[in-house]
Order: C-alpha cells, then structure tokens, then sequence
C-alpha cells in the first residue's frame, strides 16, 4: 500500500468506505479539499528537480467520491508569478462549463496569491485524473487521480466481478523531462534552427515514481534488449535508508529505501481473489503499455464508461486515457513484475517498473522484496498492427449499450498536419493552427465581449482540399493561427472525422491521442488513408461503438466520432501530447450560445482581460476615502 | 563595441546623436520601444539555461533617452504562464506612480498574452536600470540598462569633463545561478530542514556575459589566490568559432569566439581621451568590486544624483546601485583587464572580466586580444572598513547640493532582523515580515477598496524595543507576516533609520542594500551598532548628504535617511537582494492617499483582485447575444 499511503486522500475517507456497499442506498455528499499548488522540490527519479506540488506533495492528492456527489476544490495558487487552471479530465460539467479548468477557454487563469473554488458534480462512475491545462504546466508536474466509485443509480456491471476490498491504487503514469518546462517551451517556440524538441522522456512514471537511467535487480538485460543499449544496476546504498530527512526529499537515497521518493509502487494482493486495478495516463508525450508478470488482465472500463469485457496480455494506454481492469491473483504467492514501456516512439527511456505483491495485505511497507526473475517485456514498439488490435477490440458493453443517434447533422472534418509559420513549427488543422486568446471564450460569450475577445468574424475551416495527400508532406507547408471557434447548435448531433496525415518529413506520421471536453463521444470507427464518405460511411459502427473522452487517431489513418452538443460551455478539443497542443494542435466548441447568459458563472473565474477592463468603470472610487492619518510628531 | 552592438537601441537614436551638444536646446521626445518578454534559451557563461528575455535577447535591450522625454514601452507578455511587471529603477515616476512595475504595490502582474504600456517621464539625467519585480524574474533574466542624458534644461555638471564621443557603453553587472528560480524559490520557502539557501553564484555576469567555473588567459594564478581554490583556464577551442549557429545559442563555443553569448565585452577606447563609464548592479544577492588595470576612477554620479568627485582605484557597487565614473585613457596603448569580483561575502565565484581596448575606434568586432599580464584582484572580502570609506566617501556635489529639510516631520524605526516563521526563514522589519496582497495597494486606494484588499486596520510597527540588543541574535525569533503600509501624509518629511542587528547565527550579520522606490533620499548618515538619537542625531550630516534611491546598512550598524513624500502612490521600499525580498524584508509606503482619485490610471492596471470583481457585476450580457449559426447540412 506506499503508493496508497503516498495518496492523501481528503474529505472522501466516508466515500472509500461506502464501496463496499455498492448495492446500498447513499444520500449525494460534498467532497470538500483545499489545496495549495506549490512549487516543490523533489526526486521523482531519484534526481530532486523543482515540481508543481499540490498541497507539499507530487503527484497532486488523490479525489474519491461517489457517483452523483458534489466535489468542491478550494484551490490556492502559492506560485509566486505563474498562474494556474485544474481541469478534471472526463469529468463533463453539465451546467458548470467555468469550472473545466482550461486556460483561456473555461476561465481565467488563478493569479497567484487568488484562491479559485472549483465545484462540480462526479457525473457517473469510473476512472478520471485531473491536471493543469495552462502553458505546460502538466509536464511540470501538476495531475493526480480523481476516482468516482459507483452509485445505487449507476451501478458499474461488473462491481461483482472483484472482491469487496479488491480495490487496487490507482495506476496513474507519466513521463518525465530533466529540462523544466519553461525551457521546453522556448525549445518548441524556436525559430528555424533555434527550435529545440522537447526528445525522449527521462523517466516514465508510476504514481510518480521512477528510476533514472537506471533499472532495479535483474530486469537490466531484459531492457538491454529492448533499447538496444546499455542499461544499468540502479546503486543500492541500502544505509542510507535510515535517513528519512534525506529519502524524502533528495537524490541519495536510491530506489531501495521505502521511504524514498524514487521506491517503486508496490501493490499488495491476496491469492485467489479478483482485484480491480485503475489505470491512467498523463503522459506529455508517450503512449505507454503496461504489462504483469504472469497476470492477464480483463478490460472493463475505459474513459468511465463500461466496454465489453476482454482478456489481454498487456494493455496499450495512450496520453488523456483511462481503463479499469480486473486482474485475477491466481498465481502462487510471490511477487510478480509490472513493467511499463514505451511504444509508438523509438523508445530510448528505460521502462519503469511497479511490484505486485502477495500476502502482504494492508501492513506498514516492508523492506523492498524485489521479485524474481526478469521483468515482462512490453512489445515492440514499432508493431502498429498489434497497437490496432488493441484499440479496435473495444467496444460497448453489450447489456449497457447505448448506441449513437442515427445521424448527424453537422459534419467536421479536421486535418492533422505539421506546418512552419514564420519560421516556427506549429501543428494545425485543416491549416490553421491553434492560439487562444486572453479573454476566456466562455466570458466573453458570458458577457456579450465575444466580437472583441476574439476572431468572431467566421468560424475555422470545417474541411480541407479534395486532392489533399496524406500520404505525403503538406504541400503547402506553411500555415496561419487563429483563435476563432467552431459555434454549434445546442443538442446538434456532430460528426467529427480525425484525418491523420503526413508531417513535414518524408513517410512519418504520427499518432495522435485526440481528448474532447465536457463530453464523451462515441467512436464510429477507424481506417488506413483518407476517410470518403462514400466509401466508408456504410461501414462505420452504429451498434455497439465505445463511449470515450479520448480517442487515437493513427499514423496515416483516420478516426469516426459522433457527439451530442448539449452541454453549454466552451470546450477544447486537442491533442493531448502536451507539446503537439503547445504547439497549436487543437480546435475549440462553443455550445449553445444563446443559452450561456442562463449560466451561474462565478465572478471569480472571468476577472481577467476585456471582462476586467469593460467592466471596471468608472475608475473613480466607489467609498468616500478615510481621511489622511495625522502625521506623527 | 561588442557589447554595444549586442544592445539593441530602439527609437533613441536622434537622442544619442545629440548627446555630443548639451548645451544645444532640444525639445522632449517621446522614445517608443515595443517589447516581447519571452522565454529564450541562453548560454550567458557558456552553458545553456532559460531565461526571461525581451525581444529574444538577454539582456533587454537598452533605453537611452534625454531628461524630459516621454518613454514609452509596449511590453507584450509572451510569456505561457506567468505574469511580469517592470520596473524602472531610480525613475521616480512623479503623477505616473502606476508604471512603476511593482506587482501588488502599484499594478496588477501583466497576463500572458496580454499588452501593458508603460509611459513616464525621464524625469532627470543619470544611470539607471530596469527590471522585473514579480517573485524572482530579476534573477531570471529580466533586466537592461536604461540612460537618461542630459539636456540643456537639466545639464550634467561634469558634462564637459569628458570627451565628445567618450559615452562607453554601460556596464551592467549581475550574478547569475544555475538553478532556475523557481527552484530557488522552492528552496526558500522550505519548512524546517528543508530549506535551501541558494548558495554563491555560479557566475559573475558583465552585460550578461561571463565564463562558468573558468578564467580567461593568464588570470588562473590571481584568481586562485583570492579564492584558494582551484581555477580552471576556459578552453580555447577557435575552430568551433565559425559555427555562428551555434555560437550564439549553445555552449559548444567559447568565450574565445568574439560571436559568442559568452565572450568577455570590449570596451574600446582612443588613447588621451577621457571617457564617462556608467556602471549599475542588479545583482540578485552581490556585492561586486570593478577594479580596471592601471587606470583610476573618478566618481561623479551616484544613483542618477552628482556627487562631489573623489578618485579611487576601485568601487564597491551595491545591488541596486549606480555610478558614473570618468575614466582617462592615460595609459600606453594596449588592452587591459577590467575585473569584478565578490566582497562581503565569502567568494565562491571567479571573478568577471572584460577589457579595456586602445585603439581599435569603432571598427567591427576582431579577434579577441588578451590583455597582458594578470587582471587586477578585487580588495578581501572582508575587508568592511575599506567598503565603509568608499561609501561614506560619497557627498553631494558643492556646486549642485541640494540640503535637506531641516526637520522631519515623522521619524520611522525599521530593525533590520531574520527570523522563524512556522519553520520557514523570514526576513523581517519590526518583527512583521512582508507579504504581498493579489489586489495592488494603488488600484485598493484608487478605487476605495483598501479596507476589503488588505489589513487596513493599522500600520506596521514604526519603532523597535527599547531593549533590543541588535549585536546577538533576536531573543524571540518568531515573527509574523503582515500586508499592512506605512500611510504618509502628502508633503510631509520622513526620516528613517534602518537599524541592521545580528542574524540568527551567532555573531553574523549582513549587508543590506535598501532601495526606495518612487524617491530620492539623502543618506545622513550610517553609523555602527545600534542607533542613539540623543547620541547620534547631532552628528548627522545636514550639510551637503548624497541623494541617493540605494543606500546600504552595514553589519550590526545603521543608516539615517531623510525623504519627502511628496509622490502620490504606493512605493516599496525593500532591501535589493532578491532573495531577502522574498523572504519578506520589505516595507510599503502609501502617499497621499487623499490624492489617489486625481491619477488618471490606466484600467489595464488594475484589471485583477478585488478591482476586477467588484466592478465585474453584473454579469448579464452587455449587448444582445446573437443568433445561433444554423447547422450545417
């Protein structure tokens, strides 16, 4: 349980011990937390850096609640010159769009020494995280877990697969840069030869734990092989763990010390029972797979909504996704090795690696007892078609199918491409590239500014050339920004189609984990090449497609969705690798606009930009002022 | 002039072909700069960080204008994340006490991706600096040199004592860390043991230019002695100079590479003439010591106010500082070393060098000529009394003085003291540490909210115990923050005594360069342990006391300063290290309070806090929403 222990888990202790009455009737509760968002200096990988913290700590605290409860986050911004937004990823804030968390879009940045209440409603069971949605400050460290546990109204199917107490930690993965992100950004911001990539991860993370350069007991040749390159014996200096001043905060105490920051996740199971194990990822780039010595794994859930149970190997999880999995503990008593690699990308990041343990139960962390054995080997991570398969087994749980409207009555499509502007890379859609503006959309529609706040004059391109060649670099590479945003109908059915294509360098394309807010949508289907309607619009899905929030779209291929636009609010939909977005690749949705005026929108959370100015008359004061005091002799 | 032609110049070119005829009449311009703060990536001593740049350079580009003229800077928050303000060290901003670029004091921080105008007048000729003064942006990079020169109206005394064409370029000094200053700022901020002092600097910074744990040429035998330690030679490596990519941004070329970003700067000079060398620190934590081989100095300026001139083999330049010294080009022709090292603490870092050059006029940039021979050394460290002569050495100039009032019409104590604060190291005046509110205390008085936005309900101690024994450390260590203000009465005459004590540490006590914004005050005098009135108030100089905005406290002693609030606004003053400042050691003074409902402020100013939401009701729409766009197909 260190990684439990590691968690604080706030104001929720009566929600976690409800879950074992799944079948009981529960009253809706508030599930109040205060945080601090503070600079911290840690060692997640055993190098200490400086981190955005939540409350002393990183990774942030871990929420718990119920379905159907409200959670209020008092959140202070301790930074001394950053703002800061929290967005609470696949959570859809039906009637609460100014509490999404996105910079620019849902609300103003927190200044730091403000204090921002974020309050909303745990909409439906399952797995989600929450993180900063402002600049890069994801990358930097600010996410945590955000668990909804099911309800007497929403039950969750598959409750009664796993054990009561079967709830494992929640698996939240990561990676992680040496270079802070302020450095990235300038790299991404470069001009011509000045532009910097952000390369591969340093560490990849589990719950915030990692090992630089460096792998534990006998899992070095194992990862020899997949890197192709030299891995090293992380150092065990097993007398330093006494120093806990030290393992909590400093690079010298290694991996082996409990205590230390950079110790491994150990997860403590008991044989024969079925766990529940929660898995998600805010990685800044990777697409990570994860996989169990000796364990399958059954899928269950995916995004917080219920899939077609389906057994596996290991699981593909790419950035903004979420699973839940059961997972047997029917091997004999000993422990086992969770591996967790890179795929996608030539890997050049040693994989990190977790524990999962029997018969320890719920004791205080023993010494670390690494398994035996090598470590599973996650698979190779140029195997497309395996990456494929994974994806397309997952659909909607037959007895809780809901499938799609029959039809849309908008269609969006929205080309990737890698362009140059100005001598800057920049990412783009349809050829134009993403800013955003420094009047939130929502205040400005909120407020009737949205012809000052931004480009209202037309919305962004809805399609891209007929003759366009995926298959190739752009024929014109160079592109525009815009901040302007597609406005649609409130409960218009649209239809989105991803059309991957190729970058700026010959025969590469890239996968794309495309995340929409304040909605799920359904995933009509996937192909090779360019989508034609004509071709393959028969074909897609209506039966059973998976409900997501977060949907991949491959190299050279495309991705069908289909949503409801009936939430009002202003909505981001982008590519969650964090520098592809730094970088301009995502669009926005207005939704029902002539309804926004009906929102309660806290004055709070539009007390920047044109907002602040326009209504700041007069400037004169609003008291009369106390008189002078009288000088002193 | 390499380091002239590194400084950008914008729009102040008709002033500085002026500067040859002081005597001539020129009407005031307006100078117009438009800036991008922006992150860059730097190699300021060879080795590649970010930094906070402007324009995409460090450091910002000079300003010159002549007294009198309107400067006006369109400063664009490129920035992803965090706000920024500036502000223009020793301007003292008289009617214009809004663009004084103190975030909460007298403006709100400017949010990325927005746009500030500072406006104000140049209001007298001297040497100043800008820089940022939002948590530690100063030490991040945010700086420039800003001179204001004369003009017929408000004419330079020892104008004619040098050379037409004898302006050097300023020489700026920093210091400069390795770890970036959030970091640092998480260091500072630690609780208990886990506090971490940010330690020496790594590098002395001459205009942003000096050379990481290596010494230039034959300067390793000198510097060795003055550190006893080990000094490497930089590597001379003159074949990567041609890579000018890689020159001006990485740190695979050398200081030897004239193209370099850190190659020592060149101060060239024609043999016979006499020259005007501005020099001003906006060191982060430094007391630098410039000392030029085999040339004296003669100082007549100090802080933008003539002082009587004395002549001396080297300064002492405080943070926050500035001088103009005349230097006389007396010697055979030939290049010299000019060194600045560290006093007053024990160095750690080798000291800075450039070079004075006979004899290559104004031509382009040649190969790099070592002086010869060995750079001067800077005065020990620790020799106190000889930082004291230089510094009470320093008087108003007869034929320009300008005594002080009389008489004071308030008296202010401020005790100088470091402290515990729930197991965080405080710096604190009086007990009460500094802490900031996020509504600014101009936009609270200007708009009559100074009783919501902070602790209105007193001011801070004006006076210490009695009883204090300012040579042991404090007997009750804890302090407590405060965010109330010193309220001064328009016009009347201030005096303050700033008493320095001893630190935690047994017998330790530091320097402290107090600087007063919105002001000049005249230094009446410094004195060592603890101040007396009886004993010591009739000793002060009433006579011919220097102007000054800086003026140091040495250990365990005392400064007498006398000032008319006669500028409506709100000013800090606040020791200059940055890191004291942000461990509270600081003061606000609000003037004129009455008077605060004349300034025209601009809304952008006060666009945030409390300003921003009490004048955001109502939220209802402004204007008319309009229609929906119709679907699409």
């Amino acid at each position: 349980m260190a990684a439990a222990v590691q968690l604080l888990v706030v104001a929720a202790a009566a929600a976690m011990a409800a879950a074992c009455c799944a079948g009981m009737a529960a009253a809706a509760a508030t599930v109040e937390v205060t945080w601090d968002v503070e600079y911290v200096l840690w060692a997640p990988d055993c190098q200490q850096r400086v981190m955005i913290g939540i409350n002393g700590r990183f990774p942030g605290p871990n929420i718990t609640a119920r379905a159907g409860d409200v959670i209020s986050v008092t959140m202070n911004n301790k930074m001394h010159t950053e703002g800061v937004v929290i967005h609470w990823h696949g959570i859809r804030q039906f009637g609460t769009p100014w509490a999404d968390g996105t910079a620019s879009i849902s609300q103003c940045a927190v200044n730091p020494g403000e204090t921002f209440v974020y309050k909303f409603v745990a909409d439906k069971p399952g797995t989600y995280f929450y993180h900063g949605h402002f600049g890069m400050q994801r990358a930097a460290g600010l996410y945590g877990s955000l668990i909804v546990l099911d309800s007497p109204e929403q039950p969750e199917p598959f409750r009664h697969q796993y054990d009561d107490g079967g709830e494992l930690p929640m698996m939240l993965l990561s990676d992680w840069w040496h270079q802070n992100v302020y450095a990235q950004a300038a790299g991404l911001d470069g001009k011509d030869r000045h532009f910097e990539w952000i390369g591969e991860p340093q560490t990849i993370l589990i719950n915030g734990r990692g090992q630089f350069e460096c792998t534990l007991g006998p899992a070095r040749k194992s990862f020899e092989k997949l890197l192709n390159e030299n891995v090293e014996t992380c150092v065990d200096d097993q007398k330093m763990c006494s120093d806990q001043e030290k393992c909590l905060r400093r690079s010298e105490c290694g991996p082996y010390c409990p205590r230390s920051q950079c110790a491994p996740v150990v997860f403590n199971v008991e044989q024969g029972k079925t766990y529940r194990l929660r898995i998600a990822s805010t990685t800044s780039l990777s697409l990570l797979n994860v996989k169990i010595q000796g364990h399958k794994m059954t899928v269950v859930e995916a995004d917080g909504n219920h899939v077609e149970p389906f057994v596996v190997d290991d699981i593909d999880i790419y950035s903004g996704e979420s699973y839940s999995v059961l997972l047997k503990a029917d091997q004999k008593p000993a422990s086992y090795w969770i591996s967790v690699g890179v795929r996608g990308r030539h890997p050049k990041t040693v994989p990190a690696l977790a524990i999962l343990s029997y018969g320890n139960g719920n004791a205080a962390p023993p010494p670390l007892q690494l398994p035996a054995g090598e470590p599973p080997v996650t698979p190779a991570w140029n195997d497309t078609q395996r990456s494929k398969a994974f994806t397309y087994s997952i659909r909607a749980r037959k007895d809780t199918n809901r499938p799609p409207p029959a039809a849309a009555d908008r269609q969006i499509f929205l080309l990737n491409t890698q362009n140059l502007m100005d001598g800057r890379y920049r990412w783009s859609i349809n050829n134009v590239s993403l800013t955003l503006p420094a009047t939130p959309y929502l205040g400005a529609f909120h407020h009737g500014l949205q012809d000052s706040a931004f480009d209202a004059s037309g919305e962004p391109p809805a399609a891209f050339p007929e003759d366009y060649d995926v298959m190739r670099p752009p024929a014109n590479n160079a592109t525009t920004a815009s901040d302007r945003v597609f406005r649609l109908r409130h409960g218009g059915v649209v239809d989105v189609v991803l059309q991957n294509a190729n970058m700026l360098r010959e025969e590469v394309s890239e996968t794309h984990p495309w995340h929409l807010h304040g909605h799920d949508f359904w995933v009509l289907g996937y192909g090779d090449g360019r989508y034609d309607p004509a071709a393959h619009a028969a074909g897609l899905n209506a039966a059973d497609p998976p409900l997501r929030n977060t949907a991949v779209v491959f190299p050279h291929g495309w991705t069908a969705l289909r949503f409801v636009a009936n939430n009002t609010g202003a909505w981001a939909f982008h590519c969650h690798i964090e520098p592809h977005l730094h970088m301009g690749m995502g669009v926005v949705f207005v939704e029902g606009e002539d309804r926004m005026h009906e929102l309660d929108v806290p004055k709070d959370a539009m007390a920047c930009g044109l907002v602040a100015r326009t209504a700041a008359t007069p400037l004169t004061p609003a008291t009369p002022l106390p008189p002078s005091p009288a000088p002193a002799p």
